[in-house]
């Protein structure tokens, strides 16, 4: 990973959704990419803050005080704590930043727990 | 801060070159946008990692090993404490990952600096 990388090649060969892959290591943090298809495991990060930005198709963030709906080049960070549920019925490629040691799926591990992947 | 985020809405705004604006907060870190254009004070960041990723148009980072070339969707992790040099002579509108903290012009501080500016 010490060459440029291209988001849309690493897109490309994710073959299922809600599978995050590693696309930069910033000190301990990442930069990952996922693509997003139907629901997600409610959860929450008590430890930290999320930031997801929809690369491209649409993706809904449902929060306890309402949805936070998303489209390309939009951008949201999910609190540290605060329960939410990613929700995409058409689909997306969304973009992810957040430490190295944050599991998809935080607090409500599950079938959609992914393993930290590098691309 | 505490709503979504358009990219394209805050790059619209940003009548200057080189000027970032801290479109999130991740905990300590900060997600920038900024349009670049021209050639940037050559500096490092001795304390940290720098991530860009292009949003649009062409980007050059000037390294003591060689050019790394990014166009949209490519993103490259500039190693702490590595000199690097953004050059940008078509423009580009770039997205930034870094520590709250980070400076632009890093270890070089010149008429470039520029404070840091919340969206």
């Amino acid at each position: 990973m010490t060459g440029p990388v291209d988001l849309a090649a690493v897109l490309s060969r994710i073959d299922r959704p809600w599978q995050p892959r590693t696309v930069a290591v910033l000190n301990d943090y990442d930069v990952r990419v996922v693509r997003t298809h139907g629901e997600f495991t409610r959860h929450s990060h008590p430890e930290t803050d999320e930031v997801f930005l929809v690369l491209s198709g649409s993706l809904t963030i449902r929060m306890d005080d309402g949805d936070v709906a998303l489209g390309p080049g939009q951008l949201y960070v999910v609190p540290r704590g605060t329960p939410h549920q990613p929700f995409s019925p058409d689909g997306a490629e969304v973009l992810l930043v957040e430490p190295s040691a944050t599991v998809n799926t935080g607090d409500s591990p599950g079938e959609l727990t992914a393993e930290r992947r590098l691309a």
